[in-house]
């Protein structure tokens, strides 16, 4: 099935219980939570104690996106927090087995994340361990930018992997993703579709029931 | 004056602006928003994007402590987003003059922080070019700690060094205040009062209207 | 040949001589020794100066694991202690035909361990240039682990690989190799089994003997 | 077309605008400028206060090779003092696609350097973003260092790459090239050559005359 | 009452248990234990696994020094082990007295350690809650090194502090201490006498009585 | 006596031979050399390869200031480049004591540096082991920045500590020295002047005299 998490990163930080409320009704299956801790990525955004505020408003998987070092340390505090996938970035783990069985043993569902540049090679192995893989579309960091295309490739080779190997697996795509574009997303094979600022900007239950009507 | 710096650690994060209007509504003078990298301590909490959106709900004095490391890679993201004063702590940085001037030249206020185990000694110069000092009462991290008796003494000091030198600079401490204690606080020589969970825990607007009592 | 490298992380750290004999003696032709600083890997174990003093009670191949950061910064210390060959992992090196030049330069036999989730891919250039390939089938930092399965999968691998370019070199294996799978590391083609609790559990030399009868 | 790019390294430091001055009359289309960090390489060389004086005394193209930690720190300070091309190793890079457009951003060339044991599938998406490839053949660090054979197979396998993904694309090689050997790194498919002590022991003039009858 | 504790930097760590029931039956009150990560220190000698193992063979005090950086991550699995102390850098602790606390909580007794170049101002505050102070008299990371006198002046200063604001408080020192400079060290204020080659150069147990003698 | 240390970091680095010549013949006893490495500072401008080359063109005190992170790790190339004297940070050194122990077994003059915020009593123990000490006037990492007065407050309470406890040692001041206000440095107590724009905007050699006149 394919899924829309909008991420909260182009909300209103100040309501963000009623934002999310607000793209829950409108029928988003996800909420992405965009987790920056200014060193693996140029950006503070927010961490655990707001996640925790959040689970306390909404049902739908929150789907929450660690784009900071050596994850491990914090996995536990995330998933305490509520977190119903943590997806962490293979650039940023040295011990990638590791940190997703640490993330699984916690009762979670377990994600990993590459950047642009790199290559759908060092998911190997973890394809058989983790729910789902996050292919960013842009260079992580901020809300608003363009959507990379060569990304979209790098999709499809990844699902046309996993379909010679027998795998079932989630396949997210975030960064740039608006309704001109998400049509590409989803032929590429993704099946589950951040949108950030194409949902926040304007009447986000609008623009949710807009995305969901393409997929 | 004395004035109150209700800390959002405590609050709920879903509904930020709403907690925020409440406790300036109720007199608070400053609004304490702690930002944590998960690197200088050990939790995440919040970044400049939420600060900008904050800012739209208040002019109350936006009172940013950023326990991150290397500061001065985000002092300016943190001027642009709205903050009034941004307080950097002393075992943070290695440029702590350098740091304390960026600060200035935004057109923001500068605060210098230090941990409870840290002697008010590496204070020494920076005093002179710094808005306020603000004295940690528990080590950085996490709220509902109990306050640590011993760094009051070092307000008490803080405040005689002032009073010789004819420095005038707020003191702030941070850190297990409660209504219990808030008196100690302020005849050792604070008057900047953090407080979080003692304000957050019930009824926030009641509990500063209590605290701005003894003030 | 295949050959056995008792790991001394399970062993009496007490009586590492007298474990050490015993072992020898049984007939186990390496002795394995697992280096972690506790940045690389979560625990601190031990290192040159053990070695050193080790290096006194055996004649057998010191086979030294670096499970450190930057280990050119010790590969120095280790051949000086005595170390017969010193494997480091490809995770931790910026420079990795640098260091394994510089441990042959020393005289030492090099070797290059990675991770369970580090495809073999990493290893191209430099399974041209060391003695021996370490493939780890847990993730390092601690003894009594289980051995993950899809790790031997890449023993095979790399071993075909290796017949393809006619290239001869040893294939170790590391992590929860017991007396009931290490048939399986020998069919996929490793060479050298490490063993930690397998062996120091019970009767250490006779532990020794039964994985020798495999091999 | 084929280039020479004379590495610095091996210059005289103190008459670094002589030194250039006869190498450009002499005909080398590039000047090659080694930044080390004493970080991603142990040694500490130069930086872009260097880079701007020498701006000044050739119009040839300045060739920037950043062997530093976190290139995007820098990159906008060596397009300001004047370079021409910026070239990062991927192996510094967390967001190596952000840094490539960085670069081009500032109106300069983009490179990407890898060391001899990095497989080129690290370069894989990123050879449809920069001008040049850089592959190392010696470990960055120092002048005067001995080739290594293997790291022209990987030149030789990039060029058929490039060919069959149909990208036109510079490759450029830095490290021990001599006389002797610059044949066989443009047979393996190298248009670009860095020279350094090669240039600059004995007549640097005539050196690069000599190296530029076989371009 | 002054106490001995042999540091085992310099014991033959083949046969550790036998090496510490000798020094443990003449009369040494604690075994020093130097803990060393090759980060903090130019040196790795050993962890928490080889403390749990030492602890079956001695009742001692296990005072065991951690020269490691960031010692918040490690104090647990040292008292686990068995430690009686746990003595940290003031150099490594961004939280001072954060760790202190932890230690205490951890039901250890707690140290904290400067290295010769360190006033004791930064100790300050942390007096009051530690149970020893260990005054470095050589620069960490080797055995065998010569005693720096200088080290000796801030003993007798820390003593004659402790004495002004009625602290009682263990002070102990750590390099190149002999029997030839014991007594100065123990007329400046220390009563804990940690030696390493000091003792276990040549007949462990006769030096260790003849240390006594001494104290 | 007084001495002229000219910066050669705002000097032409095209000809940094005949810069050096120049205020060598006018008179400067010193020549200051300023290292960065981006870490410690934000900016890179050159190591000891250049250093190397200096030498060769003047016989004056090479005065080579490291502001780099664990200066430790290049003390040795320094001084083999034909360092006279080694100047490290002492915010940069986790084990000062050793550092300069280091510098000086290498032959060379040893210097401590201390930034604009840090208090002199970082240097209590270190003063009696150097041979200088550089107060920082600005913050370092750029030429051409004003000097911060109460900077200068540090070096008169310098002085007057070395007076009491009867040390004889340089104590040189670098940042923002002009015509202008070099006699307020001299009275203040410094004894060796470090000037960079002031130098080399302009006539190099009339300014190192019209700076000689007034020391």
């Amino acid at each position: 099935m394919n899924c829309l998490s909008p991420s909260i990163l182009s909300a209103d930080y100040g309501k963000l219980a009623e934002e999310i409320e607000r793209i829950d009704e409108a029928g988003a299956q996800y909420i992405h939570i965009d987790v920056m801790d200014g060193m693996f990525v140029p950006n503070i955004t927010l961490g655990a104690p707001v996640v925790k505020s959040l689970r306390k408003y909404t049902d739908r998987i929150l789907d929450v996106h660690l784009m900071i070092e050596e994850p491990d340390r914090y996995v536990e505090d995330f998933a305490k927090a509520g977190a119903d996938i943590i997806t962490v970035h293979a650039e940023a783990c040295r011990h990638l087995d590791r940190t997703v069985a640490h993330i699984k043993e916690l009762g979670t569902m377990a994600g990993v994340a590459i950047n642009p540049a790199t290559p759908i090679e060092v998911l190997r192995h973890v394809i058989d361990q983790v729910d789902m893989v996050l292919i960013m579309t842009v260079n992580p960091g901020y809300g608003g930018q363009k959507l990379i295309p060569y990304t979209l490739e790098k999709v499809t080779e990844l699902r046309r992997i996993l379909g010679e190997r027998g795998i079932k697996l989630d396949i997210e795509v975030d960064g740039g993703i608006t309704l001109d574009n998400v049509d590409q997303a989803l032929i590429a094979g993704a099946n589950i579709i951040v949108a950030g600022s194409a949902v926040f900007s304007g009447d986000a239950a609008a623009n949710v029931e807009a995305f969901l009507t393409h997929m």
